[in-house]
């Protein structure tokens, strides 16, 4: 089988794993207190332009935004987010459990815009029955969203303003921040991330590392007692210098990006097939993630050839959505291979 | 420094870590549901003697405690523990946050009696107000305790006939299992816990693995929808496999009981070290972790020594009682040196 | 002012402010346990012709609603409801604080099909990634729903069928069952509502109490230790008899459906009235409460003639939907008054 | 039978009747916002000598106690509590429902002192590891406490001063606070109150009314967004003027106090029989409850005469420590007939 269906079907990038092997007897220090971790935070420190962020290192995604989200919100508030977020949708209610509402709005391409966020505040603000409804706290986006797509600079400068003005945090879930910020069709860089919002995570388990997520918390008001937090969620690894040494391998010398930067170059080729063979693409995903359109006997085709790709949404009768999904670990001989079976449908 | 300061100051064994290489290109589905994961389960159902057991793999102890308790519990009910219980004491309240109340039990060598856990449900049972306190819904005991001691063969029958009596299952944490199983002073088999309790977990952080605790679910009643409950608490772990690859590598040949043993067998000569010099001990564990009563002097110097030990409580005045920790990594050279130390103390 | 705006304006219907009155320096146990509660709960047995339900009196209606909902689900379950639901849409997140999502179902007069709640289990439960998402573990709905609509026998029936066949507990949230059953176009009684779900609440704040809700437990499974949770959750009222004496009023002679019919009567006269005014009617409630669309001169008029009514939604431009309700406490002197000013706008 | 057991065994004071009953058809805003409760809290903050304060009313005091702690709360704090608290033993866990731990302080008599608030703080803020603990973020104490005992002036001036230090807010459960501040025993105002604590609540349910209980808000940082918290906890009362009513009638011409007083005039004649009679006290109560000890015979001769009694906890063998309870209800005639048959014990 060739797997395309998602971008954690292998184990971690070589130079991750020679890093963890060569310093898997060294004596640390737990808890994310050891030098690797300690060494890490200061080069994402440096990678986001923000010296005074604080960084932190969890396991996995919804670990992290149930932390992060629990830590912001008092038990009255709820967290906006586009009715596809990863929060709203896949992680079984940890954000409700830790209990908290999502306000969700509708999204059509997984993005939500400012207009929409100040439509949800004037309406809750300006209610004369408001304590009746949970409060708006946070704001939570996904970049990319779990359709591929991204936020421009614009969009994401707008957001903040909405949010600056009813005073609500900005939290952006960076599961796959690496495809989006070195895909073409993106604007921003790491460092107007980190200037446009209040937190956010960078995420390893997608995009090199065996697992972890690092959460750069910019707002001030936001630092305090994170740490409990994590601890309270179950996310503070006894041997955190597994993340500290993973994520140090990951942001020396730009390895983090440049692996991204090859996965978006493996789906948009992909995606150049799928356009050349005339086939319907869905959505607008310049990202490791490509959405298409398959008929059933071309779904068949490939599962036959051997290909594992993701059953996204039901499209027309007798058609379907399906997910290829490149990642840091895609080689080029297997996208060449698609690419071709692709042309032979 | 050398570490003898806690079970979890490397990575893993060199035969998981191996066993992690060879693997890590492959491409496998994600989630627990790869074919490694589904070996381990094999594997360790075997090695409990209980086929029908559900085994699944979570990534840390606090986690793991959180999932299970809160899976099995009502909202009105509680989890009995003794008061120096590690969900009692070091997980932020972890429990309390998925809206549970510990009902403690005072114990001061880390045991609860079969006498204790009825005494506590008798009066709960029969009072006429019962219903204005919590409730109790499952026991939480670890095997061994946070003090390194452990239950005998008797008195885990015993409890385990109490908890029927009132239908309460036994839930027993085995964060450092696999030391109490190779402790001289334990008469229990894995098959014997596995016979004796409802759930519980086998220890991969502090035995070997990089990180991974084994939940193994007996009663059959518990079994249902455990894997929303991991998910839910973000134990879910994307490269599952991982996991499945480690507690392999564990329970293949007897791995883990083997580096677990020479971890007791250095704590008992370290132990001894302490009784030949007329130190005092504290509590009576026979496992890996060593308590003894340091004065201000002793400290002192096996600090300038270079070691690194854990600070446990304060004793009499100008004495402490420190722990001393042996692990699966524990080499031989640092432990004739901590004892030649401690004969020249 | 007159009051056409809510139906809990007053305090409680005469006859039950009388029996209050006349038991109120009576000393009874606490907490439910007195004679008048035991006597309310065997009458509204047989009102609901359930000899064997358990009854239980709460203090109002989000209050018993979080109650009820936490008790039936596990920590991974939701509960399915319209997404105008008074739980989903004006209890501050009381059902996510207890951990729990409400899974909504989009509606757009306030009741939702047995097709809507089957395509959600089947989509569910079918699944591949189930695990990922909340599970369905009960269902609730409201009768009247906040819009004023019901649910027929036929609807009822085969929404209870869909949850037999998923195994979900049917909750009916009757805040203002009174009016609901009384109405003219209800084809259910109260007998039928106890036959059709799992558990239920008779509201009695809306329909002539001072406070108060009524559970009924029909499905023994979900009966076991219900007080522990009304205490949980601050529901457990100490003088608990004023809810036992209230609801003995209540279903003694017919009260409660006497008073309510009077309420639909009022209701029926003013939508008649605005439908001969040629006025647009919002919805197709026959219950206490009705919607129309007024303009904002209109708004204005009743306004300035000393009305209040509850603004709904807006309409179109210049018109807005707006509620009057009418109660067990409204005369037939405001109705008149109120009828005829709708004939001189 | 003549109820000694508890003070919530009668109704309501006829005064408070008389004012419900007079009141009952009006019409009137709901949820709190009516002319009453507004009149009624200004009464408070005037009889609180603090004119900036917030007043709320809720139903019942352990929907008051989760619905102020888990208000102030973050989500790893707890709250600082006697192991005898209300809130610890007999709320059904409501507290730890809403996700947080109670830190217990043990106390014989009910009260905790400066001293041990400031040992548990200290010791958790100065570890090394305190991020795997529950952080203190509240204290709780009662006034009276359960057992009837009360803080002086200087010990509520040392614990207020503990908790400034370490930035902690105190709150005072003052379900019975009537009762504490008429006590001979008392050297506190409701004035002095406010002064010594941040929130604190003046109960009604105990004190001569139906039900409701009075939170008055002090500190500014805890103001915000209360009502948000009151109608999540389900105890934003839809007919809120019942509790405004109430409480107005309480503080006209200091019926609150007048009527606790008279409840201590009957507590302490009895507490003098007790002790004519030669027969053992409990603590120290110089509130409305008084704890003696019983033997058997004597217990079995009192229930016998027709009283009713609180079995408290057992005493030496054939021996029981029983409350006796007053109230604004208790009669002159039913005092006179307990002395009388205590004399003749």
């Amino acid at each position: 089988m060739i797997n395309f269906q998602c971008d954690y079907a292998e184990g971690c990038h070589p130079i991750l794993l020679e890093a963890l092997t060569k310093t898997n007897m060294e004596q640390t220090t737990s808890y994310g207190c050891d030098i690797y971790s300690k060494n890490a935070c200061a080069m994402l420190r440096t990678a986001c332009g923000s010296e005074d962020a604080d960084v932190h290192f969890l396991v996995g995604g919804t670990q992290t935004n149930a932390t992060v989200i629990a830590s912001v919100l008092r038990h009255h508030q709820g967290v906006v987010s586009a009715d596809s977020g990863h929060i709203a949708m896949h992680e079984t209610g940890a954000i409700e459990a830790t209990g908290h509402k999502i306000l969700c709005i509708p999204s059509e391409d997984g993005t939500i815009s400012a207009e929409q966020i100040e439509a949800l505040c004037h309406e809750h603000f300006t209610s004369p029955i408001q304590e009746h409804m949970v409060q708006p706290g946070l704001v939570y986006i996904s970049f990319p969203t779990e359709s591929g797509t991204l936020y421009s600079k614009a969009q994401l400068t707008a957001i903040k303003k909405v949010c600056k003005a009813y005073d609500l945090p900005l939290y952006i879930d960076g599961a796959r921040m690496g495809y989006g910020l070195v895909s073409t069709a993106c604007d921003l860089t790491l460092q107007d991330i980190a200037n446009l919002c209040d937190v956010f995570y960078i995420g390893g388990t997608k995009c090199g590392a065996l697992f972890g997520e690092a959460v750069v918390i910019i707002n001030e008001a936001l630092k305090k007692d994170f740490r409990y937090a994590i601890k309270q969620h179950g996310g503070l690894l006894a041997k955190g210098r597994l993340l500290g040494v993973q994520f140090e391998a990951l942001f020396e010398n730009g390895l983090y990006f440049d692996i991204c930067r090859q996965a978006i170059e493996h789906a948009l080729a992909i995606r150049k097939a799928f356009e050349d063979k005339g086939m319907q693409l869905w959505g607008t995903s310049y990202t490791n993630q490509q959405f298409v359109i398959l008929t059933d006997a071309q779904m068949k085709r490939l599962t036959d050839l051997g290909y594992e790709y993701e059953v996204w949404v039901p499209s027309d009768v007798g058609q379907t959505v399906v997910r290829f999904c490149t990642s840091w670990a895609t080689t080029a001989e297997n996208t060449q291979r698609l690419i071709d079976d692709i042309k032979a449908l």
